[in-house]
């Protein structure tokens, strides 16, 4: 096999623990795989480095900040090379530069272009385990670029694909995907596969073990990637296309995001263009809205709900003011949570959703807003209801079994 | 003007010392002048990187150690780009690849090439500060290479020869070269100009200010230096071509290196090739011999004495030990100095020489082997008469007038 290995700051953040990655490595290497490692920063290295451009700026370059920051994944990178080498491994460390990834020339958050995968390829010709510097790459005129959050992940995935990699093994300190925080419910169980879109609706369990970006970077290669534990020795969570999952649950799990705002206009005048003119405005302040509902008008008004990150709540405010007049009334929650049922399964069933307004029935929890998509239902709930809620449809839709 | 100035690590070590070296860069781009700086790696940086390389390996390969260590100076060349750009200043910072420079493939002493000047030419045609990660480049087929010892200089150098910079000033705690080592005669004064072929000959003066490479690199291309002090504000030394240097002193210093052992081989068959055989026997060990003395034979056996770093005599012992048959005798004497004088102006001055002979016959101190070259004249002595040897010819050349 072809494995890529991606390990992340908390995997190599210490000389312990990069020496307990190189032997993962190797293993893998003596198993007979043909293996590229990418690696992230040693944990905390790139804070310090953020830390130390702040001192000097409140608003360093982006172009500076990039060169500063891609140095921490290089260091990661040559010393891993180094550990391998001495258990016998040859080995070719590689800049994201030598490894061939061109991106654009958004700097701190570039998106790649293009890998190209020759010199890759021909390290591992040659049997030798590459071992990339993750999160980096340069525009076609030469810049050093950084990919943003979660760009070691995304790194790992474009090499995967663009090497036909057969799979992506992203370690971390968090051991697979399961069908919901364990912390609220302990009966949790850990999904050991599940599709790309289910994952991307997850994002909210996923968060600390996949960014969105490479999951939708990932459906759109064709790469299989598995999530793992750097620490313990145990299968991860398979995310994959749909069609390779044979036994498609009714729902893969339940999601909860406690940064959620409700903002509800109602009696707006129900004229073209008013809701293009507030999303627009907010859209200019780069708040990220997240469901919206309209329900339709009657006497030319109508009622508007929308959701936003709870830490934007006061700019969302003064966003809204000049819309006062337009609007009834407009209010305000800043406690409310969105649960998520989320399964591919549920596109061949139906009751999904109403065994979830069921569950949230008996529990005489209200449902504030209802957003469905093919593959999820979600709802806008009092925040306070939050664990009550996911411990309820975890154990409605059986996950714990 | 165009300026290149370098600061070294110390110069560099901690934010506060970046800030004053963002203010020293700014002051000289606000007094008209167009300023590439090429910066160090902070002090302790890479010290700490090799000791994280050495925890994995006793032989870390250059080439991973290469794309270890060039990690420093490129975090230093943000960080000062940073200071600069809050400070008003437009910068670029640019790694050794960005700024064009080409290296052979000798890794971890990588030797410069040539230096594509179009971009550090097309950034300061557009007014900006150009900074520089020093001490490091990339191999024609794109490998990250760095120079070895003194490598920012080099940078420096290289970059002040490729731009044709009126000047390169190198920037140290050390500010200037001095006729002789304050340490040893407080009487002392700093030269305000020297030959570059001077500098070469009081390199134990000067290694802390400037290594030979950087200084033989700057005679090739006809740069000239100026050794500053990054904290005090004062003139420094200007390294320049012996034509431009007006009053040309007859001795300009006096040099002296500690680090030497005698060997002496008394009653050597004098036959064809028997030194070839012993230095090249030396040399196969990486052992630099330093003075070599041969007095004419007679009876068909010759002496031969020769000088060698004191920490290298006993492997020097070892690789004789062959010669024993050959040779009537050889003695070691790990406890001689070298005490050189040196200045341009004795090519044409006769008595030089003799002076120095007289001033050690003044003191009594036995001289045991001398050499001498156009511009310098070296005496071994015992070592303990060190500093009494160099004060007496600092007097005699009244080098503290």
């Amino acid at each position: 096999m072809l494995l890529v290995q991606k390990y992340g700051g908390t995997s190599v953040g210490n000389l312990d623990r990069i020496a307990h990655v190189a032997k993962k490595v190797a293993k893998a290497k003596a198993e007979g795989h043909d293996v590229v490692v990418v690696v992230s920063a040693m944990s905390g290295e790139t804070n310090k480095l953020i830390e130390w451009a702040k001192h000097f700026s409140p608003t360093p370059s982006k172009r500076d900040m990039d060169l500063l920051l891609s140095s921490g994944e290089r260091v990661t990178s040559a010393l891993l090379s180094i550990a391998l080498n001495e258990m016998g491994y040859p080995t070719v460390a590689m800049t994201g530069r030598q490894a061939g990834i061109v991106t654009d020339d958004t700097h701190t958050s570039a998106r790649i272009e293009r890998i190209d995968p020759k010199p890759l390829r021909q390290a591992l010709d040659e049997g030798k385990i590459v071992v990339v510097a993750g999160f980096q790459g340069i525009t076609p005129d030469g810049r050093v670029t950084t990919l943003g959050r979660g760009g070691s992940d995304l790194t790992a995935v474009a090499i995967a694909g663009a090497l036909g990699a057969d799979k992506c093994e992203i370690y971390s300190d968090v051991d697979g995907i399961y069908t919901t925080d364990p912390r609220i419910e302990p009966k949790a169980r850990k999904l050991p596969k599940i599709s790309y879109d289910e994952m991307l609706e997850l994002a909210s369990l996923g968060a600390k073990v996949l960014q969105n970006r490479s999951v939708e970077l990932a459906k759109k290669l064709g790469v299989v990637i598995e999530a793992k534990s750097t620490f313990e020795d145990v299968p991860g969570t398979i995310i994959t296309k749909e069609e390779e999952i044979m036994e498609k649950p009714l729902v893969s799990g339940i999601a909860l995001d406690r940064n959620q705002a409700r903002v509800s206009l109602q009696g707006v005048k129900d004229r073209p263009g008013i809701a293009a003119e507030i999303f627009k405005a907010l859209a200019n302040e780069s708040i990220n809205v997240d469901m919206i509902v309209q329900t339709i008008g009657h006497d030319g008004h109508t009622n508007l709900d929308f959701t936003v990150p709870q830490n934007e709540l006061e700019l969302v405010r003064r966003v809204m003011e000049p819309f006062g007049r337009e609007c009834g009334s407009i209010e305000y929650d800043p406690s409310v949570a969105k649960v998520s049922v989320v399964g591919v399964g549920m596109k061949s069933h139906s009751g999904v959703a109403a065994k979830a307004f069921e569950t949230m029935a008996q529990e005489n929890i209200n449902i504030e807003m209802i957003s469905t998509s093919e593959i999820k239902i979600s709802m806008i709930i009092d925040e306070k209801y939050s664990e009550l809620a996911v411990r309820a449809l975890h154990s409605a839709y059986e996950l714990d079994r």
